[in-house]
């Protein structure tokens, strides 16, 4: 029923002429650091050298509703999910800004957000808010298949659009207190280590949190090794959709930002689903929850920006868009040594040392 | 003679009203971490609440050759310097790709290049390379006048011309030397600890340069309390020059970002001939070097990225400017919670905790 093709890595021929052409632009070997390292990956991704500048990025921001929002978990009240949606449809919203500014176009798929009917992303609703789950299960199995397959939908209708550069992004007061379950339950960490203070949330609000978190925990130790069922019991429709998109993506070849800690929460599943997906990840930024960097840690990770961010809506990632065209930029558009006339170093090549 | 007018202070009174429009934007009280901080920052500098996108962004990359550079302390012999300036001019530099990406444009200021004069950026020339500071003055003090002078006249220029940011950027086989004595002279730090890999040298040229830098700083004793002394003895005419670029921006009230080593070794003088001029700057990242970080610390500036850059040219503020422009376009263009008609936080503003 759920299934997932087996995830291909990424061209390694391409990895090694990117890294032989780094080598001979002019700058001293390793000395764009991180940027080398990103533009190997997507001529990796892309399977050819030098890499393709981005055609068509897109932001995809999944938003949903969470039972146990009614609880006090968070500082906004469950209706400014809706509220967020329509401002992001309108235009109004800070990934809005961002992504124009990164070339990129968002997406808003309304995987379980309660309201009534109205949104673009509406198709995609598989039910009106996922359960509670500090008491009950987000969702049925029945569900939890259908939100997953939305998820790998998506990502295949727009790779299939030409999306070259996909970015998950997510919408939904009350979310980070399933994305706390999820990696406190991968990572087997105590929730008072997982529990972060999500959009500003105050420490009567935080205990509140956490005493949810480890009920949904408590909940969830049957199921622990069975990604599907933790998605069923301890997240929610627009968590198996992140899931079944990030797992999609790498299975359809094509290179994926990770944003902020629900998104994470959710590739740490997709992992799971579909092993080696994660090497058609990056992580665009490191937020203040600090159950995001448990999750970028089990993922192998290293966020591109580490600015205190802590929106979601695919934001971090999408501020980390401008970084990875400049590294495809310069191992494409860098003269080399032979083109500039420039000397070599003094005595063989000069490995970073540092 | 070598004379700086007071430093302003940044607008106060844009800077708050900044604060205040952001808490009104559609996202959780300080969501956006650091960018909400650099929006502020660049509306004190323009003083104007919302702030303006930048539209003339420019880099200037102050090239010079050093006479220690024959002692064996680069990975590169000094012609390089010569031939990366041409390559500058001739579009094919990483700074070139970077500063198109960031809709900047691109000034070589020749101040102490060792070659026939050929370049764009001669007229700033001050001298065929600076002294071997291991072992001499780096300049006269007439040289030092004139390469001081000439960093404030190239801003002066820049500024004139309508450039609302400014990106210094350095260029210069061996420039890591004297910048390492600055740093430490200013810091109060011993060589072992400023010294760094440059351009990826082995531990043989490490230790060499460690003691270029420590025969420097001896030299340097009778002048840690004079900064222009300092930029004599142990700067160079291109350091001179970038420290009367930096301050002269901060008199000009002009936002500028700060590169590496180089640059903020620089920076930190510039900041004893103009006194708050550092309110005027931001850090574009921190590279590898280790007196980048120090000399960071000591002008008391956090680096927008972080990413194991170690080339200079103002590569590393380059790649920030992106960073930048997103700061200011979510100031400017988000909604506020009243015109999107969306709920703000249960219980009154919710302050981050985290």
């Amino acid at each position: 029923m759920i299934g997932f093709a087996p995830v291909p890595p990424p061209d390694q021929t391409a990895e090694a002429a990117a890294r032989t052409r780094q080598d001979t632009l002019t700058k001293p070997r390793g000395a764009l650091g991180r940027l080398e390292d990103l533009s190997v990956w997507v001529a990796s991704c892309q399977g050819q050298c030098p890499p393709r500048q981005f055609q068509r990025a897109r932001v995809v921001v999944f938003a949903g509703d969470h039972g146990v929002a009614g609880s006090g978990v968070s500082a906004y009240p469950p209706e400014v999910t809706a509220q967020m949606v329509a401002n992001i449809e309108a235009g109004g919203a800070a990934i809005n800004t961002l992504a124009q500014l990164a070339g990129a176009s968002v997406r808003v798929a309304d995987l379980a957000v309660d309201s009534e009917a109205t949104g673009a992303g509406i198709g995609d609703r598989v039910r009106r808010g996922s359960g509670d789950i500090a008491v009950e299960d987000a969702l049925t199995q029945e569900e939890t298949a259908r939100a997953i397959a939305a998820g790998q939908r998506i990502a295949d209708d727009e790779v299939d659009a030409g999306a070259d550069l996909l970015i998950a992004g997510d919408m939904g007061i009350g979310n980070t207190t399933p994305a706390a379950v999820l990696v406190a339950a991968l990572t087997n960490t105590e929730p008072v280590a997982v529990v972060g203070f999500g959009t500003g949330i105050d420490d009567n609000a935080w205990s509140r949190k956490t005493a949810a978190v480890r009920d949904a925990l408590f909940r969830a130790r049957p199921v622990l090794e069975d990604p599907v069922a933790l998605l069923r019991s301890c997240g929610g429709a627009d968590f198996a959709a992140m899931a079944g998109f990030c797992a999609q993506a790498a299975i359809r070849r094509t290179p994926l930002l990770l944003d902020g800690m629900a998104v994470t929460a959710a590739a740490l599943v997709a992992e799971r689903l579909a092993p080696g997906a994660r090497l058609w990840w990056q992580a665009g930024h490191r937020s203040t929850e600090p159950g995001h960097a448990l999750a970028l840690r089990a993922l192998d990770l290293e966020p591109i920006l580490d600015l205190r961010m802590r929106l979601g809506e695919g934001s971090g990632a999408a501020l980390a868009v401008p970084v990875l065209r400049a590294a495809v930029a310069a191992l494409s558009s860098m003269a080399t040594f032979t083109e500039a006339g420039v000397s070599g170093p003094v005595t063989g090549p000069a490995d970073p040392v540092t």
